[in-house]
């Protein structure tokens, strides 16, 4: 009776080092898990670089299997501290901490699988849940809500911006020559994203002076229909803010009012303490 | 007399079908006729690219065909089911349907005409219809609002910047040589577009000191003043947004008239309480 | 003493032709007059490509002729339909209007001097002034209101900037080699001011791992800090619209409070009529 | 004991002179030190142009020592002038102007310490302390105070924008060859954020159409997540506008704390009327 309530008392704190952030240890797991993850992405940044690769190829390569044998531990460990294993392994952060480990065991078998591992930057979203730590986290929400309450019209914006690079992509094939690079139809609405972007490479460019006209006023398209997507976001996160402020203090027990600052111990239209 | 009411009957589902989308068949029509749209353009794209157009030519070729049938079918449908033909056909959207399919029948007797079927993105348009179908539409007139709204002040904007970029342009045209693309001073007007807009596509780069003392000149003004239309779409949006905000809200009960401002107690057009 | 008072008459009709735009005949000086700037200055740009030099360079010399004689003829006028000549002399459209037609005149003593006929591109200005013709005055006074107003905020973010360019170019100017291009101080503050700013030419570009971690960090920078001028324009400009709608009605005669919106015929705090 | 007041008076005055700028005298000090620090930034950046180097070396040099002496003695009167000399010194602005000049000396010891002279480029810093002559210091703290406020949402939205490069860089790396210059993972993590911020040198640029595809959604990405930190920054600085109106306006008359609202009747501290 006493071992099982001991195993469950295990498995508890387990869960809470390895789910929760709230404890020292959990805390000092999240931040190791952290340094493995930017550690174990470095190294495979650096095993890329052929002058690095040919002098420290087993190092990295050691270095490696190492991290894969830490995360693999990790992956154990979160199924087994769970309740329903299920859960994790099918939520978002379980598939890529799956897809992290995954490659490295694919390439005994497979060769070239081992470049897949480039997928573990994936891991790096893990950062964004470290933020808990540092108090972050009603900055994030504050964020991701506004980007999502955004999205739809974001969405319209980018539709609008496909269609017009299609549209002036296929106008600009049929006015330049293959000779200054638009040698087909997706080619040229690659060049317009480039241009209606402001990125701007110079791989591609008009050379007749019809080419360099349509290129001007798609530029100047870009430049100001950057506008639109600035003004979606900077609209819904004034009014998230402003339903933030409402939100942080009740109502008004006086006279209903919101919209109070969070630092406010009285109502600022009647005059009542909050 | 029943078979007259049948052809009227025929008719009126047929225009449901075509022009609506609030029916099952409306919409299953809109969403084939969306894949179709986007299909054909992918043809014409394809059939773009060198290396597989003398591959899959003679299939592009039929596709085309086959596209341009349906299209026209679609035209002469469009054209039966509707009261007044003329409406249609001078419409925005009835002078596209038709842009989009005389090219192919033009080809028949005139070489090249083919290539103006990239006139066919043209139809990418009537993705802006099928919003309709995942209520999108409130979204897309919002923003549709706002643009227009804003136009009259980005207009100004434009012409500020073209200015800009003629007085620009002329005056590095006197500074820099023709050996570093500065051949004449529509290409210098072309380059300061270019720079104004931050896309420095690097084709053509002033050489002298001078020349990149007045090219970061441009450079800063350009990012500087890409503040001008994004103050005035998102203050164009701020205000839409709020006066949506009273509209949902509190349509008058006395004359119905909505818009009013979130802190409105009376009625701004007949002074009724809200 | 009649011949005096037509003098007078002649004089004053004059000046409402050329200084003002409400009579019909104001608005039909105005347009003739942007039709021949903006004519003169296409006549300028087309002369300056080599091609149509040599093909056209005489017509384009006798509609140069031809121009200059119209805006001295212009400039006559002016002066002698205004009271105080002096005030349209030193005036910032008077210097302009003078500098639209001295470089032809100094082209028969030197030569070359023609090429200064660049600075008619000035007399584009001109065309802020036809606004008030199509009813933009209240729109560019908003726009000139809010940049005048944000002018302070943005002259100590562009000098934040160039501290930046002259910081970051030093610093990569030690880093990298001149083979990469950075041969100097001030072409690396350039290479700086082109990447802070997104335009990237592309003509001189880190080549070594570090330089190319501090441009990463620049483009950064450069990506992040572009919000705050658009902060301070957008801001000053959602400040604005808000006092123009206290402007624009009147305050409440009953409660006294302001804030309404144009289209309102009843105080939305008290119901009283406007 | 007169002397010793003298003494004392000697010092106090000095102090006013070089570390205030109220009287005409700390004013004057002010103007002639700023026109040194850009002096004799202007002379290390001319000295790293070869053709200047080689011509005018020598005046340069003797230009830098005669300003090394003068921020030399400046920074001696500076600590014989403050009661505490440790808390100059080991201030920010303290530590830059040792760092201004210790590179001549050290470059007596050790050749190449002399390039180090571009540090002086932070004495630029100091620019912003002059700002206080031209009451530019409501508008600084203004934006110093906005760019705080947002440094918690910017810096969340530059580790996305990293994870995100990182991520689209590997990726990248997987499609594309060496040939097209992406020859490692750190590579292709540099050409992701050169699109990703809209640089777009061109030196590095995708070949194959998969990768032109997802360079196309990097640059997309790229134009519509601007939109996030001038959102936060805008908004950051309109809920300031709005706090900073309430503060000019309205100190409680009973507890005097500012920062009310403009709509506020009652102070939100201790419930006064306001």
């Amino acid at each position: 009776m006493i071992k099982e309530k001991d195993a469950k008392d295990w498995r508890e704190k387990l869960h809470g080092v390895i789910y929760e952030s709230e404890t020292k240890a959990g805390k000092a797991f999240d931040v190791a898990l952290l340094f493995c993850i930017l550690a174990s992405i470095v190294v495979v940044m650096l095993d890329s670089v052929h002058s690095l690769h040919s002098r420290y190829g087993g190092i990295f390569l050691a270095l490696e299997w190492i991290f894969t044998g830490i995360f693999t531990v990790e992956y154990i460990l979160r199924l087994i501290s769970i309740r329903r294993p299920y859960k994790y392994i099918f939520s978002f952060f379980g598939a890529i901490d799956l897809l992290a480990i995954i490659p490295s065991y694919l390439s005994v078998f497979f060769v070239g699988a081992q470049s897949l591992l480039v997928l573990r930057a994936l891991r790096l979203l893990r950062i964004f849940r470290i933020f808990r730590l540092v108090h972050f986290l009603s900055e994030m929400q504050f964020l991701s809500v506004a980007v999502v309450n955004s999205l739809r019209k974001i969405s319209i914006f980018i539709l609008f911006v496909l269609t017009c690079v299609v549209i002036l992509g296929s106008v600009i094939y049929l006015v330049e020559d293959d000779s200054s690079g638009f040698t087909s139809i997706p080619q040229s609405v690659y060049w317009a994203i480039v241009t209606i972007t402001t990125v701007g490479y110079g791989d591609v460019a008009p050379a007749t002076p019809l080419g360099k006209f349509i290129a001007s006023f798609i530029m100047l398209l870009g430049y100001g229909i950057i506008a639109v997507p600035t003004g979606i976001v900077t609209t819904e996160m004034a009014q998230q803010a402003y339903r933030n402020k409402g939100r942080a203090n009740n109502a008004c027990p006086n006279c209903g009012k919101e919209g109070h600052d969070t630092d406010a111990s009285f109502c600022k239209f009647c005059g009542e303490k909050l």
